[in-house]
């Protein structure tokens, strides 16, 4: 299977890819834009996408691509955020002046590199494309910060493995698809709506599931483009395509502009640690 | 007044800072806990903070940091982002083939860098500081992206005016001080809470709020650093410092594990286009 992602080969998305379906191949995409192009119109047969991270937050321009673009969810994974600082064979620590990777990920290492006062962080538009950028330029002076994954995929040695500050580090990544599939052990939702601007729109909303012993596990806010100051907000709950989803959703049409089905999808163990 | 602001002299936030308070001077700071550090311990009389933007949505590391932080919100205010193309005194629009900005901004000039294909867009830190590079570099072939101000600032000269794609592009800004201070007319306040991890918490939490039709003109939720897929939420509603208020809060403090009030002030239009 050809499954799209944003980012290098060797990226986070890579190794959750790799994690959803052992024997998928990766396709590299500059833009997220052109991940959900490639999805839509089946120039592969899916997309993995990084969706939340714990420490960091959601990655926002999914939340709207899911809500804009013909896709379904079909899978969600839980990936632990391991960094390393990966280097060309043969070069030490002790050669390493210059440390190249997403300014995230610097962040996320901020520990390790306050031990090596002689290393200086230099931000890049990838973690893996540090990586890729250390080891095609055969730098000597010079590491990544990236999975191990880009390690194996650029042929790089690992200097010094699970460098992050937090291990509490996880990334859920969705895996979408352009056919609208229910896999028959499907226990989650994800739905995004938009409210009628009236008072306590949201407070309704909430009370069709509610009301019905519906537990959300999550909800978020995005502002809708081109309308300022409205939202559009994103819940996922524990229930897959039974009567009583069915049920709240249609409720849910009643009081609100628009309701669309994000996904149905076998719900994984959020590890905690 | 000494205000602190993340970025350089001539971004979007010193404007917003000068629209609150016209006779206030701004301290430029590099990262944005510098900017609540100096607020908290008073080195600078306050500071303006972007807090969400219509098209991009929430600033996320400003909601964390108005939890974290021992500050207090006092005003708001809602800025029109008004893209410009900017170069040094003398250079005109067709010797311009580099134009320097901040990705999002880059982003939302998209229409404008279509139509003039022989310019570069190149991603730079900052909006202003992309035109004090223009400028101090004194190069004859660049330009930058920021606003008006950053123009004023740096002694440039406006080539091109309003290049943004999309005009309903508004960026509400925060004044945050560390003495907690309510001005007379304040008749918004804004929470931060986290809530217990059983079924229908949040359900509760807003119902604290529509038993007393206090409607919430925002609600958002953050991940917890350190406690994977917990969530704390941001609401804002239309009240002041008044006995509903103080009840609804007293009742939301019984059913959520905390509540924070980050400020009560006075509303400001939210400007449509």
């Amino acid at each position: 299977m050809k499954i799209a992602i944003q980012g290098e080969k060797g990226s986070f998305s890579h190794d959750a890819a790799l994690h959803m379906l052992p024997n998928c191949t990766v396709v590299s995409c500059a833009r997220s834009a052109e991940v959900f192009d490639r999805a839509e119109k089946r120039s592969v047969d899916g997309a993995v996408i990084p969706i939340e991270n714990t420490l960091a937050g959601s990655v926002a321009e999914h939340f709207d691509l899911l809500l804009n673009r013909d896709v379904f969810i079909q899978r969600e994974f839980a990936l632990r955020i391991v960094h390393n600082l990966i280097a060309a064979p043969g070069v030490k620590l002790r050669d390493v002046r210059r440390v190249f990777s997403h300014p995230v990920a610097l962040d996320q290492c901020r520990g390790f590199l306050s031990k090596h006062p002689k290393i200086e962080a230099v931000p890049f538009y990838d973690t893996a494309g540090a990586v890729k950028n250390v080891l095609e330029n055969a730098l000597r002076d010079a590491a990544g910060i990236a999975s191990k994954q880009a390690a194996a995929v650029y042929g790089g040695t690992i200097l010094a493995a699970g460098i992050e500050d937090n291990r509490k580090n996880f990334t859920r990544f969705f895996l979408i698809r352009a056919r609208r599939r229910v896999l028959p052990e499907a226990n989650k939702t994800s739905i995004a709506f938009k409210l009628k601007n009236v008072p306590g729109a949201l407070f309704q909303a909430l009370s069709v599931f509610a009301l019905r012993d519906i537990s959300l596990s999550k909800i978020e806010s995005r502002p809708i483009g081109g309308r300022p100051w409205e939202y559009a907000f994103f819940a996922d709950f524990l229930r897959g395509d039974d009567s009583m989803t069915r049920s709240a959703l249609r409720a849910l049409d009643e009081v609100a502009e628009s309701v669309k089905v994000l996904g149905i999808y076998p719900a994984t163990k959020m590890p905690l640690r």
